[in-house]
């Protein structure tokens, strides 16, 4: 008999149990049910599924290597400098040709600095005097550039003096440039050549076009017409970013130029083009902000006969341009579709549930529905024979079986 | 009376609800939705939780501090430049030994370049004039080194010449070098010291062993055999990256080192390990393109005795390394299991409908079935005895129950 | 009479289909079910949505630009370089302001290196030598600084020589300073300008402040109590990484500068802002170790009258910083919020699944309720007359449900 037992348990478990429904005539809440069916239906396949994409998986994290290589030569005439010529090793910073680069555009030189004493600037306040008691010798001017020696130097005809320094002599004038020296840097190329590889996908592409036509390279020029040339003109670059470049060269600024790589993997790899964009990155909120402008100082070292050092520094004022690549990109893949229709059939059992709220509470006969859906057993201690009492006077149990 | 119904109401609250089910006596649907539920069963734990690792909250948006340290020397025997001795501070550009650095394998020298006149490189198409109309003054050579200054030299013998330029004179030749000059450049060593940290679970790690053992540090080379150390050979990372260094060497190229930490966080700190994999990065699509190679341009300047500025042009071609980091970490976490488990539960819904439609359309009994399953109710105005009506005459309702 | 039928099957589209439940006046179980209930909505409400902010989308790759701008000067008298002043050009590697700057604090000279032969450091092990036949010509020495001509040097009076090599001479010395030159750094301040965009969202924003007082910003430093300040003073950054600046100036190190934006912009964009933090990335492990310090070699070149090249060697000792930017970026979405909700409602089934269990086999009457839970239906083939049997003496039939 215990054989017989578990054999019937064994089948048992290869029986089918299907939940028993209640079918209520009722055409409005069938009529309701159905609208949010298929609210839930196109909100899935709408927007999850075309719009959003959720069958796949995606990837944003992707690896990316830039080379950027600036082409053309800009010249002045000044009367400081001289008719001078400026190619890419003179103006390109650092001369890589990696992501992020300096295009000088602008430039404060202060010839044959040596380290010795000299009054400091009398643009700095902190290093105005009227005595020697004024200049604390061995102190560092604040924001400026050496430490007081102790003496104060003053014009025979000026009121107040400024402390000497010990530092680079002279000192760099505070004279902001008036109109940009390499105002031709508009002009120059650069040639931006951005690689890229989604790890999760293992799918490389480069933005160079696989084509045979080198000319087509030496020669194309990016804009709406050419997409998917790499070769940018400065000056459309920052106008792009929404800038006038002969009012960015005078004080220096930063570009983003940012690739964006926005790949759908189920199609072909030749549909997987990078999208550019060009934004100002330095000054968002503040037009003569201290945030504003971009420069910063080097200097080149020489030796004199003697063997003393010596420099030359520059201010140099320009335009860093940040190559800056992003992108995403999706595969179809079984676990956020899953996910993403398992959660809208748990969205419909939602649905059922708000439409079974309505049926059984808020239409005029929901009591009888009530009686119907819900068939309530007791198992009395008394008596054992067990009576299914199916009545349509129950308390409003349905609200509390979420 | 109200008391008591609201005790009820409370009452009722503790009472048990649950679906009722129709048991069908029919082995073939009751297998089938046994399979299904096997499948289901099977992805979720095989797939999802065991491969997928579905059980774990994943970080991919790692912070990474890279240091590099490049060692050795290269000695060079050349008509040009003599016997001459390059270390790290002649061929490392950058010196700082940040993640992306550039090491000098060949090179064009243009020593002693200054400011003037001078014919432009006959290799410049813009540049060939017959007579001094065919240069415009002020006009820059497209592709050159300068500007033109209105005249056109010619040689005796020569049937053109070109146009003579304000440059930095004089221009430098266009000759490819036939064989790398820092051919030794393959014995070079680079220490890669990466830290790496996942912000959103607070790990941090070096691929740097902790280890006592300082000499195995100075003397390992990472290979196969010896996958933590982090001291790589120039020379393996190119041919690991499938390329031949001496090729590289001559006109350069960018080799991408990718490390990947791939960490499990539930299990030991020790078993997050970096793996690492090489690749070419510059010329994926075309052997001899316009996008091939990797070479740029930068200047020593000195000063003469009388303080004249002149220059020493470097046409550097070398090889580009740039160590590109990216990770996941994955840790348990109890949202993404949740979303997991909920959405292969509701994956078994779907199963269980699947199995109705067969057992209510596509069997033989389907008809007696659906009559079991589906309890029709209908109120009628007229009479208001509830007459529950369990028959097996429905038209086909099932197909729209989803 | 076929439209009949399509005309009832098209009606009964709009019937409205409800799960049948049976009621189990059970408290224990009744009592459990709720409590399995408040527990997952608390969970889901608590955990899910309040803390781990569930119902929205969010972005963890940001775009961001660093900009950085040390000021200040340092004064230095030594016995080999006399008195010195430092200021911006001269410490600061490279000059552009990227987002990796490295500020030197310590120096080994080497002035006027000479391509000729010179006696190899005597501190190099495979240096060192009896006779000439211990220094093959030609063969570099390891970990040296040059290439080895063939001949021994010996002094007069010591045992052992070291080989002669050619290289730039003469070779550094081997000696680590014993304090730091540039003990002084600490007081410089760095200006971090960052701005940051999350393309997902659209969403811009920079580290500086919105505000109309330049003196502010000028004045300002980073502290607790100025948390939006933007600049910071390097003995401090140093001292919160948890290091002593005048320890690690000596050997140098690297610095991680982490700026955080954690961003919910369901809220106004002003409370998303950056929050800084500092650490130490070089020396993890090991306090002694090969992989603890930060330094590298650079040369200045210069040309004496004859034009023959010599160079002054540096070995920068310092610190270097690494800007570090990342960020999540959440925003309220449908998707993750239907992925979440619905996923907490699949597992309310599991719940009831649970109970289920629980109402069915493990409490005393479990028998009576199997028999209502689940109706048992056969279609004998002998007799098609349709009998519900409703009975209380089932195999454990609920276990295999699910």
């Amino acid at each position: 008999m215990g054989q017989v037992s578990w054999k019937g348990l064994f089948l048992s478990l290869f029986d089918y149990k299907t939940e028993k429904y209640v079918i209520a005539k009722n055409k409005k809440v069938g009529i309701l049910y159905r609208v949010v069916q298929l609210s839930i239906l196109a909100y899935l396949v709408g927007w999850v599924f075309v719009v959003k994409k959720g069958y796949q998986d995606t990837d944003t994290s992707l690896q990316s290597s830039v080379i950027t290589k600036l082409k053309g030569v800009a010249f002045t005439n000044t009367s400081e400098l001289g008719e001078r010529l400026w190619d890419v090793a003179d103006y390109v910073i650092p001369p890589q040709g990696e992501n992020v680069f300096f295009v000088m555009t602008n430039l404060i030189v202060t010839p044959n600095q040596r380290q010795t004493t000299c009054p400091e600037s009398v643009s700095i306040p902190d290093a105005l005097c009227d005595e020697d008691e004024d200049c604390p010798a061995g102190q560092a001017v604040v924001a400026g550039n050496g430490v007081k020696t102790g003496r104060c130097l003053r014009d025979r005809d000026s009121i107040r003096g400024s402390c000497e320094v010990l530092a680079w002599c002279p000192v760099e004038k505070r004279s902001k440039p008036k109109k940009p020296l390499l105002a031709s840097a508009e002009n120059l190329t650069v040639f931006i050549k951005n690689s890229i590889r989604f790890p999760k996908f293992k799918f490389s592409k480069m933005n160079v076009l696989a084509t045979n036509n080198e000319s087509y390279l030496k020669s194309c020029h990016y804009s709406t017409e050419h997409p998917y040339c790499p070769i940018f003109l400065l000056g459309n670059i920052v106008r792009w970013a929404g800038n006038d470049f002969q009012e960015m060269a005078l004080e220096g600024g930063v570009i983003g130029i940012q690739i964006e790589w926005n790949c759908d993997l189920d199609k072909a790899p030749s549909e997987c083009n990078p999208h550019y964009s060009f934004s100002r990155l330095d000054n968002k909120f503040a037009e003569k902000s201290v945030s504003s402008g971009y420069n910063f100082r080097f200097a080149k070292y020489y030796r004199d006969a003697e063997g003393t050092e010596y420099r030359t520094l520059f201010k140099a004022y320009g335009i860093r341009f940040d190559v800056m690549v992003n992108g995403k990109a999706g595969k179809f893949n079984i676990i956020p579709t899953v996910i993403n229709i398992g959660s809208g059939l748990a969205l419909m059992g939602a649905g059922a549930f708000f439409c079974d709220l309505v049926l059984l509470y808020l239409i005029k006969k929901s009591n009888f529905y009530r009686g119907k859906k819900y068939e309530e057993v007791k198992s009395s201690s008394r008596k054992s024979l067990t009576s299914p009492t199916l009545n349509g006077s129950q308390s409003p149990e349905q609200l509390d079986r979420l």
